[in-house]
């Protein structure tokens, strides 16, 4: 795995992208993966047909799917299949005070600046050079911290309005519940409490895609521990952290560490690891892990007059627990999945594009066709198949459009495994013809053995 | 089934509770389960250790596997396990656009009146009399109509800021998207497009725990027809409704079908029925089935300029699809799963509280004991079948905390449907002890049938 320490982070700096022609290769492969997005019914644009909404997209029906899927297999590995960790789903709009214990109302800014000629505006901090605008070369104003939680008002009387934030971090849904947790389950640390949730960021150039945009979906958990394990424990989420992206189908080339330094980590944090994935744009973060020490805890402690420490039940200790954060970014994700997953290739003397996307992961497991749609008795068969089969394995679908062969083509292209097709000879011996995406190949199988089959193969 | 035509709603005119001593019983009923709820972790107050902020919950982890599982239930059996309907994940974040189109702007408000003395603010549509304050007996002002949308600012420079609205509602997702539905899948007629999601309105009066909150997840598609069609797909989907209820372990006593009389309804709606449930308060919605015309996608063709008709791939013809809603609120039903499972009642002469969930809803199948906790071989027993099991069925526990008796009471309370225990007859013969939750009654199953047993127990 590789791990390299970066000094100021620019959008630059940290991208392999060291010619032009590479970076235009790069710059057409997000652009196909845009393209198929929409057309396919990964992702749309928000408010499309209103021109849109800066920073806001749809997840479409395969899209939906992909990310229940990455979803469910996070949630059951981090919190279904542990003993040591706590589902919440805290609310979005909390009472103010939590984001002034949390240093965000004071902190939670970006610096901006705004070109004098054009008007465009960038983050100070994603720029290489702020004294020239990248937009059109003219002159850049003095950089000012613009604070990126959206607010809004509650209560329905003026004088009684109440400010509001959306939450630009689910974190602070879990320190807040810390109590409640202690008092209903009674868990013995190490513990952490997890969530998969929306947030909110009003950032000031959203782009890349579904990478910068200003509400996403963070999959993540606060790991509670004694101070003393913090780098073990580090050590250990760090470990798992990699077999998660490995259950993904990343490669070790794929996702590489980065250490964040001195002086550059949030002022929460004593180590952070950011996690970057080989995106079009560059590589850039799909998730990370923090020591955030007792921070979070202690602040809301003193705001609240609340008391939030530990009592060990084997030593009557008491104390204030550190905490270790691995994040998640789910729509980083899901790019990350697709990017993966594209591919061209040469099947049968044909180009042909298809997402590989790992079996388990993809938004449809399985097609079943019927040879010819005007074969009523194909049709049937084929019909009874399919619906056997989606009460196993909801996610697959049914089409009897075109020939075989632009149906494996669609199929291919929305990254499906598998191809089944119901012909004559099934009416003889009931078998079908199995096809795989990646290599083309075809095979005769027992219909009766699809679900076992198809269930084994899906195992993760 | 119960069908009623009611008039002007107010707090009381639906209510079954005739006397007062049925009226207490069931707000002491509320209470309990309030109190159940933040006790074993199904739902704490949203940020209560700053003193909360009105109107938001807090799911804990019991409250978020309960809220799962009903959600997967709903996308199974209306998305998943059906050709005709497609499912989306749209932005919370809308152009504003949208929000004129729909009405929402001009017309989603609720009447509010203040009482001049204490100040309380009350609905005026829920109140039976709007002179006299129901709090202090004050004098209440005029009524005046307040827009229950959230406003916030998207854009981090003055003068090129945007005023955008937490979604109250999630229609405007499907019918915004509903030209790239038709662009990407080429749907037939008739069809659906379904989402889960977060919604936020600004309650002017807050109340009766998670039922009538400030943010709220829907479960929700919009069922696109012709026009002809109407009262035959209504008739349709009301009868599936019924049957979603029946999953859910609901009997017909329990739900009643409303029509909403001419003059009450929507102002896009020609037909609407709400489902209400037996709340402890009284009975009151937790869904309904609306036949919105074509009413939506008309308005968005008109403020957009987008062609949003239908052209039928047979006849050529090309029109403006109608739409039918059916709305389940996922708190509310949630609530109502809780409210419908607590009992009471006496076990070995002992009093005893308990969930009396169908086993596919509840937020823990089963339970594995080893019967001694300082015995390492029932231990290490216990902990093999319960890894074994957890494989296939992720929502079990281990438990070796205090006596049996205590276990089984425990796990009653949150409504387990089976507790499972390990003892020196378990190392002798591979046989465990298998207890029934709401009889009490225990029978000795083989280990490794147990598995397959459950699986088959917890299918819908």
């Amino acid at each position: 795995m590789l791990r390299v320490k970066v000094g100021f982070q620019t959008a630059w700096t940290l991208s392999p992208l060291s010619n032009k022609k590479e970076y235009m290769a790069q710059e057409e492969l997000m652009e196909k993966i845009v393209s198929l997005c929409k057309r396919r019914g990964f992702v749309f644009q928000g408010s499309e047909i209103y021109g849109g909404l800066a920073g806001t997209w749809d997840y479409g029906p395969l899209g939906v799917a992909l990310k229940k899927n990455i979803e469910n297999l996070w949630w059951r590995m981090f919190v279904d299949s542990r003993d040591d960790i706590y589902g919440l789903d805290s609310a979005i709009l909390m009472n103010p005070k939590v984001w002034e214990a949390s240093g965000h109302v004071g902190g939670f800014s970006d610096p901006l600046v705004q070109c004098e000629k054009c008007k465009r505006r960038f983050r100070a901090d994603h720029l290489e050079d702020i004294s020239k605008c990248p937009n059109c070369g003219g002159k850049l104003g003095e950089p000012r911290q613009f604070n990126m939680m959206f607010k809004t008002t509650v209560g329905s009387v003026e004088g009684d309005d109440m400010t509001v934030y959306l939450r630009p971090e689910m974190a602070q849904g879990m320190f807040v519940d810390f109590k409640n947790i202690i008092d209903s389950y009674h868990p013995k640390l190490p513990f952490g409490i997890a969530q998969v949730g929306r947030v909110f960021r009003n950032e000031i150039a959203p782009r890349d895609f579904i990478f910068r945009v200003r509400e996403f979906d963070l999959m993540e958990f606060e790991y509670f521990i004694r101070e003393g394990e913090w780098e073990e424990k580090f050590e250990y989420w760090r470990e798992r952290m990699q077999g998660w992206f490995k259950s993904l189908g990343f490669d070790e080339s794929d996702v590489k560490e980065v250490e964040i330094p001195d002086g550059e980590r949030a002022h929460y944090s004593k180590r952070t690891i950011d996690f970057h994935f080989r995106y079009p744009h560059k590589f850039d973060e799909i998730g990370g892990l923090a020591y955030r020490t007792d921070f979070d805890l202690k602040n809301h402690i003193e705001h609240s007059g609340i008391d939030l420490s530990y009592l060990d039940p084997n030593t009557n200790e008491k104390f204030v627990p550190h905490v270790l954060e691995p994040t998640f970014g789910l729509g980083r994700h899901l790019l990350a999945v697709i990017v993966k997953a594209y591919t061209e290739d040469e099947l049968g003397g044909e180009k042909r594009t298809f997402l590989k996307f790992p079996p388990h992961l993809a938004p449809v497991k399985a097609a079943i066709f019927p040879l010819l749609k005007n074969k009523p008795e194909l049709v049937e068969k084929a019909r009874g198949i399919y619906r056997a089969l989606k009460t196993e394995i909801p996610q697959i679908v049914f089409d009897d459009n075109g020939n075989i062969g632009k149906r494996y083509r669609r199929q291919d292209e929305i990254g499906t495994p598998w191809c089944i097709t119901i012909d004559f000879d099934t009416l003889e011996d009931a078998t079908v013809t199995l096809r795989e995406r990646d290599s083309g190949e075809q095979t005769r199988v027992p219909a009766a053995e699809l679900t076992a089959l198809l269930l084994e193969r899906l195992r993760v």
